[in-house]
């Protein structure tokens, strides 16, 4: 018999509403000679007011024995800003060495977008997870004097920009137009953008059916509006990833739309799946929330765990549930997740 | 007698073009007891090619000399990706000191934006210009080897977070809305983060009547195309600054229009004023780059000369210009700027 071993993270604000969504969905998706079991881990914001704590060393290593991660969101105002950030959500990202983060952006028809003209978009942002201004090195001299220096420092490696970069043109060749475009600003970061442009160049050379294109980060962006459907597959660094995939969100429908993927392709590590969005605080607790990001999320788990009948099932039922949204009635977190698990049932 | 004493470079692609128009603009606005002397910089990437030279020292003592330097665009596709950025157009902006970069975003009526539904939009990013990870500071390790490690550092200092920080709230103090929202990425980059929340905060108790709002990078991007009409003034880093008004400048019309100053608030160096856009070499010698950016950098120029009424004609003309631009037939660089001197000079 089969088996899915799932930990789930809830974490802060709606965190744990969108996150019984998706595991709402899941069940119903799942077949029934598939065992879903799961384990809760109280992590987040409550926890650290509580006790202190981020991310145990013994709660990483039970985290270890599963085979996928459901994450809602981590952050919380009580929190001092990167606390939690840095020490559960990037450390798990780290630990687990997610060097993909997975970020597809499809406009699905009939869902609203702040561009004119509704234009095609689909494509995926694969941003390199491990490396980049997110490392933590950095530092704070004569901190809180008018003397301070306060520094970040960027970290790439050849090892960590090629397995990406790798990574980036499989998928790119897999998909029906085949094109790669590397988002960085070698014009001013010179010492990564040299690496990560040759790296590019080289690796391509393996891959001559697809098509690639560099362009600067800041140009990157007036292309996410004015010609989103350029787009196919994006490789681009941790921190430009994390800005150009909101700005995706954003076209594509919103924040509450936007899925991703955690993954450590070698398999050496579990995954975990996230919806972009962040905790929001501000509509917590009141069923407002959409819980569509992360059951797109629970898509990208299944896809990643060989279920693949089943998530396509779980994107034709969002993509179906989206098109009934235009022009209704706006529902609770909780009438999305059951409207989408009676769909996937079916 | 008044005079102008303008340095011009004129630098790559399409840069002559456009400067020639923002010239000819400045001669037909100002007043005739102004004497408007202009110097011309041979700088850029055809120098570089010649002499292997992107900005000597004589030079750059020449340059110091002048009221104002007014720059086209800087970059080509013959010479390797950072030589003239960093060597040239960075320099300057470091070594005239020039820690706040306008980049004012309003979108003219008429004016089309990728936007649907036309939001209001009529903020000023206050760009910091001497620190972040743009110092050049970082380097590389074991270059082109499968074990290279490049870093680049983001230096960030009290003196120059404040500096910047304050200005942007006696521009927000000055604007009818006094709004100003802090953006950075401050749960991630905790070190740079935490210096310039903390500045931000601490400056802003001098500043009661400026309402203040702190927005993550990622989530700004989002409100840009979302909510444009949230923004008053913006403070930002360098970085974050470079990729804000890219997409600022498409989401207000296009980098056609989207002006720039790099200014020395002290006048202790030339402050410079440049188009947000690049070389584009691929239109370059067209006679279809649009001069406007450059004409309404002309603007800036004149206004931090204190020529404040003739900066205003010059707005007024594109602003005019631009209504007349919907549906009519598309015109030449020079054709626009013949437009816009015509205009300024009634
Ligand atoms: C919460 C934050 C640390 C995170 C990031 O910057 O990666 C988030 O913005 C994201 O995109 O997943
Ligand atoms: C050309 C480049 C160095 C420059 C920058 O990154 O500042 C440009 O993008 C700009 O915004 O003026």
């Amino acid at each position: 018999a089969r088996s899915i071993n799932l930990a789930v993270i809830p974490g802060d604000g709606i965190g744990r509403e969108v996150v019984s969504q998706g595991l709402k969905v899941l069940s119903a998706v799942l077949p029934q000679d598939v065992k879903l079991e799961t384990r809760e881990y109280d992590l987040g914001a409550q926890r650290w007011h509580r006790t202190g704590e981020t991310l145990p060393e013994a709660e990483l290593e039970s985290l270890k024995g599963h085979d996928a991660i459901l994450l809602g969101a981590i952050g919380d105002p009580s929190v001092p800003a990167g606390v939690l950030e840095r020490g559960l959500l990037l450390k798990l990202r780290f630990a687990f060495d997610h060097y993909v983060n997975l970020r597809p952006s499809k406009l699905f028809p009939h869902t609203a977008t702040p561009l004119a003209g509704s234009p095609e978009i689909d494509f995926v942002v694969v941003r390199e997870g491990t490396e980049g201004p997110y490392t933590g090195n950095g530092g704070s001299l004569r901190t809180g004097t008018p003397a301070e220096v306060a520094t970040e420092v960027s970290v790439n490696t050849a090892y960590g920009v090629e397995r990406v970069v790798r990574d980036a043109y499989e998928r790119a060749k897999a998909r029906p137009r085949r094109k790669l475009t590397l988002v960085h600003k070698n014009n001013v970061l010179v010492h990564a953008g040299h690496l990560w442009k040759n790296t590019f160049d080289r690796v391509g050379e393996e891959y001559p059916e697809v098509t690639t294109d560099y362009l600067h980060v800041d140009a990157a962006t007036i292309f996410f509006v004015t010609q989103p459907e350029r787009f196919d597959v994006i490789v681009t660094d941790n921190l430009f990833g994390d800005i150009l995939t909101d700005l995706a969100a954003a076209v594509t429908g919103g924040i509450g739309l936007a899925a991703s993927g955690n993954v450590n392709p070698t398999g050496a590590f579990p995954s975990m799946f996230e919806p972009v969005h962040g905790s929001a605080p501000d509509i917590a607790g009141q069923g407002k929330a959409d819980p569509t990001a992360t059951v797109l999320s629970v898509a990208l788990l299944l896809r990643h765990l060989g279920y693949e009948t089943e998530a396509d099932r779980v994107e034709e039922a969002v993509a179906a549930d989206l098109t009934e949204r235009a022009g209704a009635a706006a529902r609770t977190t909780d009438e999305i997740g059951d409207a989408l698990a009676v769909r996937v049932a079916n």
